[in-house]
């Protein structure tokens, strides 16, 4: 989408890790627990709003994250939640859980602890990223 | 799926209005706001373990009741959530959510308030639901 802009409140939180065919990937910059935001570059607020081949592709995405978290990054439940009622900007929340998290077993949202991640955490991060997702995905970081 | 049977938390809180295609239809019992909640007839966990077909089905039941929701209960934004870490059964909340209602902006889950629905109301509501959603939905209420 042109003129497509990252929410503010997401660039401030978030790091941008890279992209998918319709999705900025970013991660929650909070060490404790595995934290990934799919930002689709659309301008409606709802999943529901957007037309089906979109929708298609988003879903898609999704499935590639939630697939690496579970695989990859040592979790035992996934929350997947699309929230907006603080950020406007349609995204989508892939939290990877476990019983020994900071908050489990509440949500995420709302909890203020946090750990920022070291930048070789998050470059180790992103080549993971790279090496499971292939050509999908464009890093940026 | 044979021998499905719902969880006891989610048959305790919520009133079970019908069935899509491979969902059961619920609604919390909490007359605050609209909150849905469907229940794929699956075993796994997370929707990235379901495989695609069945992925794709439970989508299109989120997307039926998002627009229903959207369409017909007086919302502002929708909150699309799979977080499970309570109730281990696969359940998608499907919340109407709008600025004057009693907890925004925060997230629904973890809030104590409540106000349960009439019987009348509920009636009505699926009502609306047989009318809106046709026959995809069979309703048990």
């Amino acid at each position: 989408m042109k003129n497509f802009q990252l929410d503010k409140r997401l660039a401030k939180d978030c790091l941008v890790l890279g992209e998918l065919d319709i999705s900025l990937v970013l991660l929650m910059n909070n060490a404790l627990l595995p934290w990934f935001i799919l930002v689709p570059r659309v301008t409606m607020p709802d999943i529901c709003d957007l037309d089906k081949d979109t929708q298609l592709v988003l879903y898609s995405e999704i499935n590639e994250i939630s697939n690496f978290v579970k695989a990859e990054l040592d979790v035992e439940k996934l929350n997947v939640a699309a929230i907006g009622n603080i950020v406007k900007q349609l995204h989508v929340h892939i939290v990877g859980r476990k019983q020994s998290d900071y908050c489990w077993p509440n949500v995420v949202w709302g909890t203020n602890q946090k750990v920022c991640y070291s930048d070789e955490d998050v470059r180790k991060l992103v080549e993971l990223l790279e090496t499971r997702l292939g050509s999908i995905f464009k890093r940026s970081y």
